[in-house]
């Protein structure tokens, strides 16, 4: 390749998104500088202004541009239930799919003590701040059923135990739609420990 | 979703990139301002600055930064030999697997007036120039073998004729490696047609 700097380092900088490799940002640097230069640039700004702008909510950890998410400060949502998830994609996929009308507390990672990932750094203290200060009557943990997760999830359940708060976990079981033949025999077991009774 | 007006401002402006739905866009953007702001700012800046100084060579119409590209500038390269590409990428391929020494011309597209894309619209007035005022000895037509890259090759062979200059286009064949069961008869057609003595 000729020594096009600034186009080089276009490629170079869009191989920092996940499942952008070099060939596919060169693809993607031709496309925008040939047929959508105008995308390229709203691309930039926007980039840009959500550097400058972008934080954390401060009392959900969720990533928003106000003090505040539009969650915390709705009247709407019930504070005195927080459901705990690692991801701010998590509080959307939960808002699209149940009728959850609680808060939401966003750790941004899990625990992983090999890679450095404490309790700190998933913003537990604030956690137990809220658990501390605040009526909370129900904690849902909402952590992914990864092997970090669940030790997540463990670990906030003890961290609740002297404020006793209700602590429920999100079901385990079989996928809606799934057939029993192709579910692996962790979860039969976890579906066939939690069944509930018809009424 | 809730109003991220900002996050969903990213979501959207990264959609622009072929390849790029709403999902991968979230996953995206999430990505970058959870764990690689960096990544983000870096790409943010790249882009600016490229949309802000990329442009067009006065001289072959590939994307660069200078009035003249690296290979139009350069005192190695036989200006009398220009190879006609479709796209700035065909001119980096062609150099990375050939031992070619003379200049390209980027059309930046294809012949295609349902679409008012014109012989102007690709550039050929400006080729047109060049082969009326410089001694060109050839005229490579490396376009795609697609209907609308033979139609932009047979064009640009007709537009050329009144100068007398040779003009070549790159060989149809079985690729190397190819098997000759899996290769379309098109193809097949071409390669036998265009066979050459082992001498």
């Amino acid at each position: 390749m000729p020594k096009q700097e600034l186009l080089a380092e276009v490629i170079d900088a869009l191989c920092c998104m996940p499942g952008v490799g070099p060939k596919s940002a060169q693809r993607i640097a031709l496309h925008l500088f040939q047929r959508d230069r105008g995308g390229a640039e709203n691309l930039a700004k926007a980039l840009q202004m959500a550097v400058d702008r972008l934080g954390l909510c401060k009392k959900c950890r969720t990533l928003c541009e106000h003090e505040l998410c539009d969650l915390c400060a709705s009247s709407k949502r019930d504070p005195q239930v927080i459901c705990v998830v690692e991801s701010p994609a998590d509080v959307w996929l939960i808002n699209q799919a149940t009728n959850y009308t609680g808060v939401f507390f966003v750790l941004n990672g899990r625990l992983s003590p090999l890679d450095g990932i404490g309790p700190d750094e998933i913003g537990l203290d604030k956690l137990e701040q809220q658990l501390e200060s605040s009526q909370i009557t129900e904690l849902i943990l909402a952590t992914n059923s990864t092997v970090e997760g669940e030790a997540t999830a463990h670990y906030i359940a003890q961290l609740a135990l002297p404020y006793k708060v209700k602590v429920s976990r999100i079901a385990h079981g079989v996928p809606v739609g799934g057939e029993l033949e192709f579910i692996d025999s962790t979860t039969l077991a976890h579906a066939f420990s939690g069944r509930r009774n018809i009424e």
